[in-house]
């Protein structure tokens, strides 16, 4: 049976997603609960569980906030940056985004988004999105300069497509707002698929 | 030689391409001439011609301008969507706005820019880039509603990926930007190739 809401909660308080939401016009308000992201500890990992990490993380998150809220669907969400040599997280400092930089450099690397919805305690479905982006072949002093711009420091793999970084990126292949943290069509879809339909912000 | 500058010319009122450019802090200012953009007349036209058709426009437009400013480099562009019935342009009305989305609907289309760069009356280089965009399989009703909002009108091929229209993509294969209206790497590759530099603005 369809569900029809005037909002929905994102779980989540990256103001990216924030704005990628409001750009297609699906209402929503923001509650979000800290829960546990750590890997597990000892676990030998393969590709494939680093690859469903992210609807994890996006199932918990969900379902945090749903526990709370239980007649409004929420929305969670992850993002993790796989390259060669493992995730990549956000940099500590410009050393070791300099590092993350060069390490992608001239290469293709993966983003992987989990999206999950949850109503009244419970995970309705969840979905995976798999982008590749590749970048440019920049020079250190190239890369150098754009640490300087201090905007990797708060971005997993140390750069945001969707600002100053788009000059690192050759091209992508599959959904673009993955790469900025909010898989649209499969977060459409999952919505579509639950049955879980929302009235339009004007 | 290298040439530092400490601006470029940008030869399109397009707001879009000025957002991507200052996104990616190339100083720049606009200034356009209009040129005849019409396609030859009965010329027995390939794909491959139809595919060097922006590149040739944006050659046009930047020599145009280059004639009237001979010391300052220009850039010009032009961005064609083309799906498997021929060019799209910009819809005359809502209804042929429903029409092109219709053909564009759960298929795979391409947008080519090209992206040239003058100097004292003469080109430089140009290049020319091509994106293979995924349309979600949407229904009638959703194809509707997204007209009504009034975006499509003035956007090639009905969409704008920017906007609104995100919802509708599936996935893209290429340069997102292109898609917008500016092939980022394209034209920082060309402005390096040239051996144009300029200082970044803050």
């Amino acid at each position: 049976m369809a569900l029809c809401v005037k909002e929905i909660i994102l779980a989540s308080t990256s103001p990216r997603r924030r704005e990628i939401l409001s750009q297609i016009g699906v209402p929503f308000r923001v509650q979000s609960v800290p829960i546990d992201e750590s890997l597990p500890e000892n676990s030998i990992s393969s590709l494939e569980f680093f690859k469903s990490w992210p609807q994890e993380l996006a199932s918990r998150k969900a379902l945090a906030v749903s526990h709370l809220e239980q007649a409004t669907p929420v929305l969670g969400f992850d993002t993790l940056v796989f390259s060669s040599s493992g995730i990549l997280g956000k940099p500590k400092n410009a050393d070791e985004a300099l590092t993350m930089l060069q390490q992608l450099n001239g290469q293709t690397h993966t983003v992987i988004s989990g999206v999950a919805l949850a109503l009244g305690g419970k995970i309705l479905g969840a979905k995976t999105a798999e982008t590749s982006v590749t970048f440019r072949k920049l020079s250190d002093r190239e890369l150098a300069e754009y640490v300087q711009s201090g905007e990797p420091l708060d971005k997993a793999g140390a750069y945001g497509i969707q600002g100053l970084g788009a000059k690192l990126v050759e091209s992508i292949g599959g959904c673009y707002y993955n790469v900025v943290g909010l898989p649209i069509a499969k977060t459409l879809d999952l919505l579509k698929e639950c049955e879980v339909l929302y009235v339009r912000n004007k």
